[in-house]
């Protein structure tokens, strides 16, 4: 199967659609779980699968350090190793070279730094973050780009943007070369919170071309009104016809409301990363199992669930694990996690597809604020 | 059911059986993964059970400290706490106590020590230590003793089995008041190394009368060679008819040499804590999943295994887990640690049912060495 994005339906400017992919489909909106190293963390394969989630997310700058990108061709690609038979989605390494790598060093031709794992030089490219990104075996690739700190200088922003641009047209090359059967290539809108350098991102990017578009250097500290507002004036810009993707987000309420403004796919380290420490989602509020008050608490996270995460295991357990810092913890709180995103993003299709977005993004914001 | 042992077959000295307990019966020879602080480590309670595992031993020590016995009780017993709905045998506390505890000083009563978690100061008799297990609702309790060290004098071995012996007899009483519906009690042998100890040990337990009886004291560094000696002289000094229970021990090859002397049951961190430590059983013998020889072995554990964990994924994925220190890792190394053990024990009944154990364990042997 090719890649392709069937739009079915609209409510506002919510959508319902689905892309195919060389490993199958994934309902939007979507949100992928964070499959950084290679694993999501503390679940297995077949648990993330159940939660309902289509496809998960590798991150190139981890997978090109380790295990190699080479390596993992030779074994079979990413689904393979990871025993995922779903899609996958990889970033192009851009976000993480800029937060967790040292000495990095960006020109034009592309961003050297150093492993945080052993200091070992590396080199990123447009050129070599597609070539990885196919060697890896990538279902949907993403331009590299530099994401842009917040705050940003609007001169900064201005000319960071245009690197972006000129990376993502020798991407799109690369691409040609590179990229394998029915894979897609995704475009990242960057411009920091200036209106008028998203334009022209979202214009240069159309230029040239995308099997999709993301929207890039948001969820960066610049908070939620700003981040909505970008995006408000952003999204009109992107094509109708391809899908839209708001990297690094975020909260429930944030798809929400990004879901509100046009987008169709999502990846967040919040719910796994929430489970590792031991906080759980719930539909009547998020909970902090470390917490005393749940150490006698015989009730699940929720006993109307199908998540057996949710639904088997007694708060005063999940707190006596987390206290205990047993590895079961952050496998049962990810594994709830995961599973609640899910549950959001099903109904989020199944109202968007029933025309009552609206009133149903209004009645979960009045849940989980335990209204 | 309560609790009885069913004789089912003996060859040699190696004995089929099967123990009803409350929660079901219980397979033998049998081994029990270690569900140290109220959870297998990194394994779901389902994929236990999946890996043919009857039952799971419970720490006294730990859940005595934390969650708490009496907070365990009130949340409906450490099965349903555990979401395992199998039978559990409780050891008595006394063996961590000598391990992990500090300041103990035992005495006549029971021993006092402070808690490795939070320093405060506990009491545990014999009386508490059934009264415990009672409110853990484990199915098989372990009388509280003193396990002495290696090497130890003849005096102070005998001093000390001689206290557990009367500490045997208060259990006892105290199971009479606090033990549940269809519960059990074993008594414990001890004596170190010295016959004439164990032989006392093993006739004063036979006096007071136990439901099973456990072999301590062994695997604490006195070697294989000395611990199946000692067990040589210690089984035919057991009744023919109750379950005998080797406390702690251990690798593949102990496991057949033991049941080669008349044990039916075994516990050990082996299975698990390798598998946090990256080591892997295979019938092809141990492997150390962080060996740079695995970076890029495609080949899974065992391809012929049911064992998920242990089929689908390459060594190279695994070592690359290890390597990255991801949850997966011990996830799924501790699952096919013990899915390998279960399959060793379901391999050692099938033997014994058929009459050819001795050949079958000089053929594993020869398996587990590489020959």
């Amino acid at each position: 199967m090719s890649f392709a994005f069937d739009l079915k339906a609209r409510d506002g400017a919510a959508r319902l659609g689905e892309i195919a992919t060389p490993h199958g489909p994934v309902r939007t909106p979507a949100f992928m779980p964070l499959g950084t190293a290679g694993a999501v963390k503390a679940m297995l394969p077949e648990t993330v699968r159940a939660t309902g989630a289509d496809i998960v997310l590798g991150n190139t700058y981890h997978l090109m350090l380790r295990p190699g990108a080479e390596r993992v061709a030779r074994l079979g690609g990413l689904q393979k190793l990871m025993n995922w038979h779903g899609p996958i989605l990889t970033d192009s390494g851009g976000f993480q070279v800029m937060s967790l790598a040292k000495l990095r060093k960006i020109t034009e031709q592309g961003v050297t730094f150093q492993s945080h794992i052993d200091g070992s030089t590396h080199e990123l490219t447009p050129e070599r973050a597609v070539e990885i990104q196919s060697l890896l075996g990538a279902d949907i690739q993403m331009v590299l780009d530099e994401c842009t700190p917040f705050p940003c200088e609007r001169e900064a922003a201005a000319t960071s943007m245009r690197l972006s641009l000129r990376w993502a047209e020798r991407c799109k090359q690369a691409f040609a070369t590179y990229g394998g059967e029915g894979q897609a290539l995704f475009g990242i809108v960057q411009g920091s919170v200036y209106p008028e350098l998203r334009e022209e991102s979202a214009a240069g990017l159309r230029d040239i071309g995308f099997d999709g578009y993301a929207v890039g250097g948001l969820a960066v500290g610049e908070g939620q009104a700003l981040m909505l507002e970008t995006l408000e004036t952003t999204t009109p810009l992107l094509p109708e016809d391809r899908p839209r993707y708001l990297m690094g987000v975020g909260t429930p309420e944030d798809i929400l409301e990004a879901v509100a403004r046009g987008v169709d796919m999502f990846d967040c380290v919040i719910p796994t990363r929430s489970g590792r420490h031991g906080q759980a989602f719930t539909w009547a509020g998020k909970l902090n199992l470390r917490n005393a008050v749940h150490a006698d608490d015989s009730r699940p996270l929720d006993p109307e669930s199908v998540c057996p995460a949710a639904r088997d295991y007694a708060r005063a357990y999940l707190h006596h694990l987390v206290k205990a810092d047993e590895y079961l913890a952050p496998m049962l709180l990810s594994w709830a996690n995961v599973h609640f995103y899910q549950e959001l993003m099903a109904g989020i299709r199944a109202a968007i597809g029933e025309g009552r977005f609206a009133a149903f993004a209004s009645e979960t914001r009045a849940r989980l604020r335990g209204d």
